[in-house]
């Protein structure tokens, strides 16, 4: 492009140049909160047919939004903001994305450096304004001439940084000033690379084992009584199963772990299980191999810690996952390869009923749970996550709330055939819905209908993802467990060391409000399920008529650590004749 | 305290103390979001009669409804929240109270040190989390005997850091790591002061000029045709008005300036004014004292900056309120002192019409801009906000948003009665709703009924201050105008550079959501007002029978450009006797 001085053109053509950049990138989707500032990048997105842009007024959940689309595609979207609080209104989003390794470009639009710190409206300190939760910081200034042979790199290396980054998928975050005028007509954009590719290209690369590891892995996995706990990029299913058929072990597999189609053989009840001392006591193995995040059980986890078991930690992105410091070896590399290396380099697997005691207790648990739930024809937490888990086509995503339904699905979910997907890098309740948006947002790209799982909780707290989600084509349907409150801290201490009166002040924090109200201000439209069974058609329903749907279960909060003690009495109850003298440990009640 | 190892019990001493000390330092007010790892604090909080605790679901909101508090009491509020996004949900309310010098405590929970980078749930890095929008940073690590004694100095040194830290009032952080168990039975104290006096006392000082400053001062001021520009933070009004006096100099009194109470003498319409070209040529000054934050109007500050005028900026927070690099003197000190100081020195003040020029015209444009809106039966938003300046008692506290209800206020709002209050620290539209009710909330300790103007974007944005809000005892009225989307973008040139439907989607950006459903969802009531007479007896109405209300106010994006237009063209007409030739400067149409 030629040198100009006249700002406005300077800013579009730097904005077109970014967004072409992205395009060629494989960017698909953008989020943009309405400003002034962020006018010439906003324009610059919309005028790009290959780009789905969504309007939003609240930049916390658009962020959130973007989160979704890329925790649902891999591919970073790109979320913009005006200056001032609209960019910090971001922040939560980028701690999640950071720690659960979601790709993610956050452009932030800022004042041009003569305008800070001397009172200018609308201008913050936005240089590196999330700290050290982003895998790529970068400010390029007021856009000049004399640096537009930089402008596709920048773009193009967001990309790259936000899905190939050092440490994995993550946040980017590129802080653009702009000087006034903010419209203008793009000059001819700087010459990209022919054939439309983009400036540069990442990945292609993938850290396995080499002879040393695997030889140091095997000499201690191979022959050994050992079990898999597969969470969240535990990798390919499929290399999962053949090694633990090669060495004969059970795959303990968490809801995200894709490990839970039904038919293939896993055990999806452990925290049940474990919760029985003595079952607990007559499995521990002598080894653990885990495959990517760990799950939500403080009762597995606690029971992997007393193993006294050596333990192999796999993570594709190198992140540290050893809370209690039992992991004997860190394997930083990527799981798929390392799995089939083991499976090939295994000498026999270890023999014995090991593999068919977990699948017997596995078989008893999974009864026990179905017939406990059963017996109740009034909706129960657990048991909205059990209908979820079977009731939905193979083809639907299930986002899962932190708090509680996380561990509703983890615990009492069973098999599924549906991606499950949540905010666990943080284990935060904000943006859950919003979240779920942008998977739903996704399912235009590839797949189909979206479920949210939320408690009332999060879903007030993220209401804002309602803000013009009727006008935005996606299938959604979001299920509302409402107990009128915070349901997790009934299973916690304090729900018993204090007074009911403060307990309800701090913890159990009724609110009264409806969440089908807040829908219908939205134009959304709802169903109260007050019968368990009317779950599964109401979802249906829901999923063939498309569109957006809340769908309200009314629980209690009381009775639901009694139900939860129920299945845990019948889960004991069916492991007595395998495991006599099995209780279940009441210290164990809790979350 | 004696020493011990039971955690529980070292949790809650610490915690316990810090609260007294609080209390001891003047803290009246608490904001809790619900979680486990802060339950020490949270109970301990919720244990002291003296201080009001409220319970709020969203972090985001709970962090606006502190700084209201702070606002409003020149307290800081502590804000406590859970580890994790819960924390980081806090940012843009700190960044706010760091720009608009409002005294807050933060309280985070964090996990311990051992918890940290392992992968254990709900841990993020939270050390500086604020970045640099805080005035002092502390994170003491797990409480350990052997600290006991710096407990109380901790929590006292962060409410002088709060209240008195270097550059003013603003948010302090404290991180506040817990092991578990996070429940125990507080041992005595660490003793404290005698009398309950605070650890530390802070304050008690006053930065003034010196003889030296004084002399170049008056040697700049003294005798010359000047302008008080009067802001936030412009120092006592019965100083800046004996200075005018004393000078014969006009005050262009912002809304926030306390300056605007009838029967005082000051421009309030300084914009309408000088959007007339012959006007603003006619009475262009040879000096300007600035007094705190700068007003909104952009045509107010073209103005002094094409001036040519010398100019003072004094702020008492030392803040450099200079986006146009026009001020000669920059003067870090209380404005009070100042004045005085100056009113005693100068010598005789400018003689002439000066003063009477300005009032005449002052004159002229008020009853302008009354003559217009009373053509106007349907609501305008000029006119709302002329109503409430006008009608609300003078206890009343009115706080208004970002964007244009604070330029409303601030060009058509004329006398006031009432105490003006914004988020003009970094103008942004989030947290409006909390923050008035944060304000209200202070009213418990002194002051009448609080009523918030917000547009219908600030008010969506925040919805989530209902939240609860029916039951905190408070006296709100939350007035909304709504334009459906955002209004301040029609007078942008993005208005008329764009095609209708690009700059709807990007901008107006409707959302066809009706706040009185939002508030009925939570349990508040409302009421639509369709013609400008009623909106005051609606007030009054709302301000009798106390509680919360909404009023909702329907406006038009493009009416409300043609009525400011009316506006202005009328005030150019009323000034064209004595400035023949005035036209409105159709470039000024903008904000």
């Amino acid at each position: 492009m030629p040198p100009t001085a006249d700002e406005g053109v300077l800013n579009a053509t730097f904005c077109a140049t970014l967004v072409d950049e992205w395009v060629r990138s494989g960017v698909t989707d953008a989020v943009v909160a309405p400003g002034s500032r962020s006018t010439p990048l906003a324009l610059a997105l919309a005028a790009r047919p290959e780009l789905a842009v969504q309007v939003h007024h609240d930049e916390r959940a658009a962020g959130f939004v973007a989160l979704g689309l890329g925790m649902a595609t891999g591919r970073p979207a790109v979320v913009l903001t005006t200056s001032g609080t609209a960019a910090v209104e971001l922040h939560p989003a980028v701690v999640e994305a950071h720690q659960a390794g979601v790709p993610l470009v956050v452009a932030t639009a800022d004042r041009p450096p003569e305008l800070h710190d001397v009172g200018a409206p609308q201008t913050v300190d936005q240089t590196h304004l999330f700290g050290r939760a982003v895998r790529w910081f970068a400010e390029p200034g007021p856009p000049a001439p004399a640096a537009a042979s930089t402008w596709r790199s920048l773009a193009s290396r967001s990309v790259v940084e936000a899905v190939d980054g050092v440490g994995g998928p993550g946040p980017v975050h590129l802080n653009l000033a702009f000087r006034e005028p903010l419209l203008g007509r793009a000059a001819p954009l700087p010459a990209g690379r022919g054939e439309g590719e983009p400036w540069h290209v990442g990945g292609g690369t993938r850290t396995t084992v080499d002879r040393r590891g695997l030889e140091g892995l095997t000499a201690v996995l191979d022959g050994a009584r050992g079990v898999i706990v597969a969470g969240a990029g535990c990798g390919p299913v499929d290399d999962v199963v053949a090694l633990a058929d090669a060495a004969g072990w059970p795959i303990l597999a968490d809801a995200r772990s894709g490990c839970r189609s039904a038919g293939r053989p896993a055990i999806l009840h452990a925290d049940a299980l474990l919760r029985c001392e003595r079952f607990a006591e007559d499995v521990v193995p002598e080894v653990v191999l885990r495959l990517g995040a760990p799950p939500a059980s403080k009762v597995l986890a606690g029971w992997l810690a007393a193993s006294g078991a050596r333990q192999v930690a796999v993570d594709a992105d190198g992140r540290w996952f050893d809370p209690d410091r039992t992991a004997t070896h860190v394997v930083r590399a990527d799981p798929g390869s390392v799995l089939r290396a083991l499976a090939r380099s295994f000498d026999g697997g270890w023999v014995g009923d090991w593999g068919g005691r977990w699948a017997a207790a596995e078989a008893s648990a999974s009864a026990a749970v179905d017939a406990v739930l059963a017996g109740h024809d009034e909706p129960t937490e657990p048991g909205v996550a059990r209908t979820l888990c079977r009731s939905l086509p193979g083809h639907a995503s299930l986002v899962v709330s932190s708090s509680m339904p996380i561990r509703d699905v983890e615990w009492f979910g069973g098999p599924t055939a549906v991606r499950v997907l949540a905010n666990r890098g943080a284990n935060g309740i904000d943006g859950v819905v919003s979240t779920a948006v942008g998977v739903a947002l996704a399912a235009r790209w590839a797949g189909g209908p979206t479920v949210a799982l939320v408690g009332d909780v999060a879903f007030l707290h993220d209401s804002n993802a309602l803000l013009g989600l009727a006008a935005r084509g996606v299938d959604l349907t979001i299920v509302v467990v409402d107990n009128d409150g915070g349901g997790i801290f009934s299973f916690l201490p304090q729900a018993e060391a204090l007074d009911t009166e403060r307990f309800e002040q701090l913890f159990g924090t009724p609110h009264g409000v409806d969440p089908l109200a807040v829908a219908a201000a939205h134009g959304i439209d709802g169903t109260t399920v007050t019968a368990a069974p009317e779950l599964a058609g109401v979802l249906r329903g829901a999923l063939d008529r498309g569109g957006v749907h809340v769908v309200r279960v009314v629980t209690d909060r009381a009775a639901n650590v009694a139900v939860h003690r129920e299945i845990h009495d019948a889960v004991a109850a069916a492991l007595a004749s395998s495991h006599p003298g099995s209780d279940p440990n009441r210290a164990g009640d809790g979350v």
